[in-house]
């Protein structure tokens, strides 16, 4: 186990902290029960929550670095409780997309559940101030929020993680239908994923059924939030459940 | 002379009409001194703006083919008129910035005047309805709204287009901040610079004093409306104009 300690808070987001360690490299991320939704207009709480996305975003963490795809984790702590490398979170938000859904849906007025022959891949400027606009590598480079090689390698490592984590939860009787990644740059100028994977950060519906297993039914007061939070956890640790269901 | 005679209106958008001929592979576009704004909130009348646009859009067409863009041009009829192919518009709004101004500005909460080390190149979607959303690449395949080939030869065409009107207007002492074009198919799949390019669609500073000469001053109720189309319409056929005076 590490030895590091907990030293002050110094980030507060919507759904974790961030602690100072005794490790200058390292910082601590708590995860919180807490929930927000529209553009923080929603705030609630999914009991549970926590320390579930704590979990998943680690074992899913773990195995992505096993296939090749650097991530911030160094080890968990506790149930809620993570000790990850400190990184300098690159401001964009990068979405990828197996199928239509929630905002893309929306915004090119097309039905949720088109599956796409290709996933796409968004970049959304973290700004809260701006609504996390939408943008291009080329809006993203005249901004200077990135690099030509950054966002090279953050748009190899996105659909590297996509293929993934797509065949992951295909194993376990789930769709993934799109997700929110952050990537960071440690210290000597290297890039690796950071932030969380968990129903809060990605869209999960049952292959069979398609029932919605994650946020969206938090945003859209369908009810059975935890449950769902639940489910994928079972599903997380237990290969092939859903086709057993 | 073209002999093709002027048919029905198959179409009246917001600044042009546009009419059948007796040439199945041509239309005449009619160009109006109606002007919107603000996502059609706005409306209203810049009198002599058809014929200006017109002509502009003409010449600069013409000087575009002469450096190897294929454009729509066939030939100007009359002060309004011009006989241009007949093509499939492709339904996205291709957008070339230089230097931040407008939606960009707002967007991304930068000033106006920023001046891009290379330019962007953005797309919306064409769709009223929907407000014309932006969109990457890959939202625009997965859309079904165009191939990868032809985004290319796009990306490509737009570029060039860019770095010739940007060298033509800076003799006439006038920074290309940013336009809108438009490309449409031929019946044999090849993609053309269709559209036009006038005051309407791009973003026209006077390179000594930044006075803007566009449709920016009809946008944004400045005045001297009409004396900023006609002073770009002096500046198109007087090289240097800008630097003398």
């Amino acid at each position: 186990m590490s030895t590091v300690t907990k030293l002050e808070l110094i980030y507060e987001g919507k759904a974790k902290k961030v602690y100072a360690t005794s490790d200058p490299d390292c910082c601590i991320v708590s995860y919180k029960d807490d929930a927000t939704a529209l553009d923080g207009l929603k705030k609630g709480t999914i009991a549970g929550k926590g320390a579930i996305n704590n979990r998943m975003s680690n074992l899913l963490m773990r195995m992505l670095e096993q296939n090749g795809v650097p991530t911030h984790l160094v080890e968990e702590l506790s149930e809620r409780d993570t000790l990850v490398k400190k990184v300098e979170i690159v401001p964009l938000e990068v979405i990828v997309r197996n199928c239509s859904a929630g905002h893309f849906a929306q915004r090119y007025g097309v039905p949720e559940g088109m599956v796409f022959d290709e996933p796409t891949l968004e970049l959304c400027y973290k700004n809260d101030a701006l609504h996390d606009p939408l943008l291009n590598d080329s809006h993203a480079l005249a901004l200077g929020l990135t690099t030509k090689q950054e966002l090279e390698t953050i748009r190899t490592l996105a659909l590297r993680v996509n293929a993934l984590l797509k065949d992951f939860w295909k194993q376990r009787g789930v769709d993934l239908i799109d997700f929110k990644l952050e990537f960071g740059r440690l210290p000597d100028g290297s890039i690796v994923l950071a932030d969380e994977i968990s129903p809060d950060t990605c869209r999960f519906w049952d292959s069979a059924t398609h029932e919605k297993l994650d946020k969206d039914r938090f945003r859209r007061d369908m009810g059975g939030v935890e449950a769902a939070y639940q489910e994928m956890m079972t599903r997380l640790t237990k290969p092939n459940g859903g086709e057993q269901a």
